[in-house]
Parts: structure tokens; C-alpha cells; sequence
């Protein structure tokens, strides 16, 4: 397996693989676009690997190319921030099957020579940490310091213990889970079924003619958003306010604050992600669930496991709730394994891990400097 | 005004109005089409009004002409039920701007002679409430023995006393609200958005061609359909088991049992119900808030209130949590109403209402009882 191929001021590599899936089949070859930060020491045991969310992406603290906003986690990644430039050399990789310069549907199928659409095999979250293992091999890295996600970045952080456990000295894992709930895959069925029933989706071959199914992608970033609020975060930013008007219209406009700002959400996410991807990102969460891999006890997954962790929930997080941490915790503790565990109160709901939360912060700093001493 | 058609087994009266409307309109005639169980005493003081939810009907205790499915609320009603059709003479209405045979975007015009489609005017709760005040005009009918609701049956009903204190003697509230939240109106927009995005919906004026855009209706349906249920009630229910299957097909097909029930909810909705009734149902009640209509302070709605009030949520129930229906009890309190409260324990969440659940028989059976000595 060997790079031929790094080009742009945004790093990305071409692997030969083949990356051999859970579906039983492979990916050959495997882009993968990242990005780093700060400097690899001398004996490679500064890495951190951070892991990001369904539509995040690699700009953990750099701008985005499409949007023009700030990296998505610059409150955490930076100079003297927890996860800390001067100190850590951080990597963030697109995940497979997302949109951002990894192989995805977007990209180039080698046996058509056109966009894979739905002939993108369908991965897992085992999957997109696999294409990360192979990334780390190319940078010389054989052991992180930590791996640190939130939502499904924690999903890959914790898959990342279970598979390279001799790999991760230390995982930190946010607003996760370990196996999606009913209700979880219920949400994500809506967002795929949004976009399956937009006309313009086209069973996924709509890459020649741009012309995305964007109306069904924002109806599924629109639904998706709800559950990333609070119903209290949602009561204490909007409540009943209506939008720039003395009286309610009696029409079918956005009168309310609430509903204009979920139109925004979901007219604006669809000039930054691929329709294909939100199906096979849903779906690898979809199809998470740890203990499943491990005969159903999830402890099994951590046995004689030498990593340090950190779990982090937030109460008002009803997508990925404090239980689901909870149980995470349980398991490590069940097979002896070094886990601390902080239910933080915030608000704003899953997104909390995203937001500014000096809290969060104090914690990962401190989880990190005792892993370093 | 007056009867001028009454037509078909299942009860309908055109009245001529003009009902005045609070956007300001008027709607005439007024089409209501119901059903009624069990006979009106002499003195006409037996009469109990069920008011229905968003996607109900009139067929509370009868087969639905569409889906041949039972009432909907044959568990409560019926002969030797809390709401007894030996004793009470009971009416339930089809609201108006739905689509069973009261006036609705589906039916005609008469300025047009073509159906209303988006010139039906957008109509509030308490616009169905005093459309259901002419029926019992029609019908004879100066008080209420009760009124009695879920979800937004508990809306209007809970309208009705704050309209009609003089005509409602009871009032029995379930899993509702006096207001809709923040995150009620989120996922309402969601539905509609969902609805207007379908390519068929063509401005609402699908009805010619008899291609309604059942997609995106299908769509709105099954993202409600999961506010109606709990986390607790999907996990009992479904869990992550899998759809007749061994083991993934890591395709888009419903793999686990959850997203096949899900698709059902909405394939199935689309037979029974008129896409743009969907978005004025759910207009009218995003535009709930009945103290808004009272100075802001929801105690005004009941001032010198004679009414005796019954109100039960449920522990599960997230779409009107129980705090909501705490909220009316203390303007009722505040008020000096009587006023009784129960929040009962069942894991299906909002649904629980429709759902079998002996307690709450026993409390709507005492409660309904102790008005009649």
C-alpha cells in the first residue's frame, strides 16, 4: 500500500488497499483528505486523531472551503486550547463515504470511470476506522496519543479501542453511543427516505447533470437538526417569536423564528454535503452497535483493554442520552478498563459538544496532561 | 342559518354561515360532516363532544369508511365505557380544513366552483371550535355534559371552555398543551416542508389529476409518527431487531423492523388523508396558544370558570410533556377552576391516549361520573 498521489494545499492520499469491508467486500483505492495540525515529535507520540460527526468533515480548526466559517471545533483545537497545537500533532480525516475529498459516492468508481452513486459499497463505522488505520500506517504513526470524537466521532473513537487497542493510549468519546437506538435509526429512516423520495435523487445518479436532490437533503438536514436541540435550547433561542413581523401572516411563509431558522438549516446544509453521502453515513450509524461484534456483551469489547478513557454526556442530549454513556461506562468498568465518566448540564442538546462549554473543555485539557506526565 | 343537506349514512350538514374566521375571513358555507352514538335526553343535558386530533375523524366509535379499521376510540367509547353510549348522547365533528367531509382545501369553492386547494383560508383552533359550536346549534344542543380530547382534541376542547364557558359543563384535556412549543412547531414545519417539496404538491393545486404528492406527505407522516412514540415504547417494540432477515443487507431496504414499520405509518397515511389538510391542521395548532389571546397570562382564559376540568398526561409523552398540562392546571388553580390532574405512567409516549390503558378509563369514568349527580 503506497501514496501516489498528494496534491492541493489540503492533504489527501491516495491508498492502493484493497480496505477489506464488513460487507464482505473491498475498497480499492481508498482517497483519503485530511487535515493536520501542529508538529509530529520525534518519536511519534504526540499524535491525536480526532474523529468527526455525520456531516462534519476534516476543517476541525481550519476553514472551510465551501463555507468560508471556522473549523467546526476551534473552541477545543488550537494554540493552548485542550487538544493544542503547540503540543499535539492532529490529524482529522474525511471519513469513507462522506463528501469532502474521501472515496465516497461522489467519487470516481475505476471500473465505470463515473461516480460510484449506489454502487458505493455500504460501510460501517469498523470501516471508516479501518481507512483511518491505514492513514496513520502512511503517516508513521503506530500509536496515538488519544483518539477524541463526539456523536459519530465517538462511535469511531470507541471502535477505534475495540479494534487497535494496542493502538489508542487514550480515547475520549462525547455525546455517543455505542449501538444506535430504535429511535435512532427511526430519525435517520425519515432523512433517507426524504431523499429517496425527491424525484431529482434519481436512485443516486445525479452527479452528470448537477442537479442533486436538494429539496429531499434539506428536509432530512431540517428533521436531523431538531434532534441535535434541546427542547429547552429550542424554548430559551426561539419560543413562539415570530419572524420579523408585528402578527402571525396566516399563510404558509415562515412566521416563526423556529421555522425560519430550520428552513435556513436545511437550505443551507445542501451547498456543502452530497445527498449519496447522508445515505451511507446514516446508514453505517444505523448499522452501529458494538456489543453486536462482540457476542452481544459490549464489556467484551474492552477486554484487557490498556487504554485510558473519557466519557462526556450532556444532560439535555436526548439523541444520544447520559444512559447511553452510562452503558459505555458500565462495560469498561465490567472489564477493568480506566474510564472516567462527567454528565456535564448544558441547554443546547447533542450539539453541546460542538458549542462553547468552558466545562468540556477543562476536562479534555486535563485528561490529556495526565496522559502526558 | 340553517340545514339545507344531510346526506349519506354517515351524518353531514351544510351550514350557511358565514363563520367569521380570526384571519379575519369568513368561511361559508360551513360543510361539517360527524358521527353521533347513543340518544339526546329530554333536557338535552347528556351530550358529551369528543374533539379529534391532527390526522383523526369523526369515526371515534365507528369503521372507518376508508381503511375499515375500528373507531378510533372504541376503548373509551362504546356501551359500558367511561364514555357510554347507553348514558351520554356523543358527538365527535370532523374538523374543518381536514378531509373527511367537512369543509377543507379539498372540497369546492363555491367562488371558483373548483376545490379550495391554498385559497382555503388558514384557520385557527378556535375557528374549529366555533365552526363545532354552530353544529351544536344545528343540533339543539345549548350545553355540554363534556368535552373531551387528545392531543389537539385537547386543544379545542380546553378552547371550548375559554369560548363557551356557559356551554360546557366538563372538560376532559389529555397529553395536550395550551400552546404549541418551540419544538412542536419544529417538527410541523419539517411535515411541511416535506409536503411542499414534493413536486406533485404543485401549489396545493393537485387535485384535478388525482396525483397528490403522496411522497412527501408519506415523509411528514413518518417524522410525526416517531414524536408520537417514546424512546422506551420504539426500543420495546423494535429494539434494533431486523426485517425477516438473519443478519444486514447492507443495501437501503428496510433492514430492521423499526424502518418498515415507519414506511408503513406513511405508505399507509397517504390512503386516508389529504396532503393539504396536513399543513392547515398543522398551521392551526403551531398557531395555539391560548393565552396569547388572553394578555399573555394563561389564568385569564378561565376566569369565573364553572367548568369542571380533567386533565391526564403521560410520563412518556415528549411531544406534550406533562409539564405542559401542568402549566394549564396552575392557570386553572390560579383561576380558582376545579380542577383534577393525573399524570399516569405507560411507555408509548404521546400515543398512549389512543392506546388501551384501564387507568385512564377509570379516571375519565369517575370524573365524567361525579357531573352526572
Amino acid at each position: 500500500m503506497s501514496e501516489d498521489a498528494r496534491f492541493g494545499l489540503d492533504k489527501k492520499v491516495r491508498l492502493l488497499g484493497p480496505l477489506p469491508l464488513d460487507s464482505g467486500g473491498a475498497l480499492a483505492p481508498v482517497d483519503l483528505a485530511y487535515e493536520t495540525y501542529g508538529a509530529l515529535n520525534a518519536d511519534a507520540s504526540n499524535a491525536i486523531l480526532i474523529c468527526h460527526a455525520l456531516t462534519g468533515d476534516q476543517y476541525v480548526a481550519s476553514t472551510h472551503p465551501v463555507t468560508g466559517k471556522d473549523g467546526w471545533w476551534v473552541r477545543m483545537v488550537g494554540p493552548g486550547n485542550p487538544i493544542d497545537t503547540d503540543r499535539h500533532f492532529i490529524i482529522c480525516a474525511n471519513v469513507i463515504g462522506s463528501c469532502m475529498g474521501s472515496s465516497g459516492p461522489a467519487t470516481m468508481n475505476p471500473a465505470t470511470e463515473k461516480p460510484w452513486g449506489m454502487d458505493f459499497p455500504v460501510l460501517t463505522i469498523a470501516d471508516m476506522v479501518r481507512a483511518q488505520a491505514l492513514l496513520l500506517d502512511h503517516l508513521g504513526i503506530e500509536r496515538l496519543h488519544a483518539v477524541i470524537g463526539g456523536s459519530m466521532g465517538g462511535m469511531q473513537a470507541i471502535s477505534w479501542t475495540a479494534l487497535y487497542p494496542e493502538r489508542v493510549k487514550s480515547a475520549v468519546i462525547i455525546a455517543s453511543a455505542a449501538r444506535h437506538s430504535a429511535q435512532n435509526i427511526a430519525f435517520h429512516e425519515v432523512g433517507r427516505q426524504a431523499i429517496m423520495a425527491d424525484p431529482r435523487w434519481r436512485g443516486g445518479a445525479y452527479y452528470a447533470d448537477d442537479d442533486p436532490p436538494s429539496s429531499g437533503l434539506a428536509v432530512a438536514r431540517m428533521a436531523a437538526h431538531i434532534t441535535y436541540l434541546s427542547e429547552e435550547g429550542l424554548t430559551e433561542k426561539f419560543g413562539r417569536r415570530l419572524q420579523d413581523r408585528d402578527s402571525k401572516t396566516f399563510g404558509f411563509d415562515a412566521d416563526f423564528q423556529v421555522e425560519s431558522y430550520l428552513r435556513h438549516q436545511g437550505i443551507s446544509f445542501v451547498d456543502r454535503f452530497d445527498a449519496n453521502s447522508y445515505l451511507y453515513i446514516t446508514r453505517a450509524m444505523d448499522y452501529f452497535d458494538l456489543a453486536e461484534a462482540h457476542g452481544g456483551t459490549l464489556a467484551h469489547a474492552f477486554k484487557g483493554s490498556q487504554t485510558r478513557f473519557c466519557l462526556i454526556s450532556f444532560d439535555t442530549d436526548w439523541l444520544y442520552p447520559t444512559s447511553e454513556s452510562r452503558t459505555i461506562v458500565h462495560a469498561l468498568n465490567a472489564a477493568g478498563a480506566a474510564a472516567s465518566f462527567v454528565e456535564l448540564s448544558s441547554a443546547f442538546g447533542h450539539d453541546s459538544f460542538l458549542l462553547e462549554n468552558p466545562e468540556m473543555n477543562r476536562i479534555v485539557d486535563g485528561f490529556l496532561k495526565a496522559g502526558e506526565t
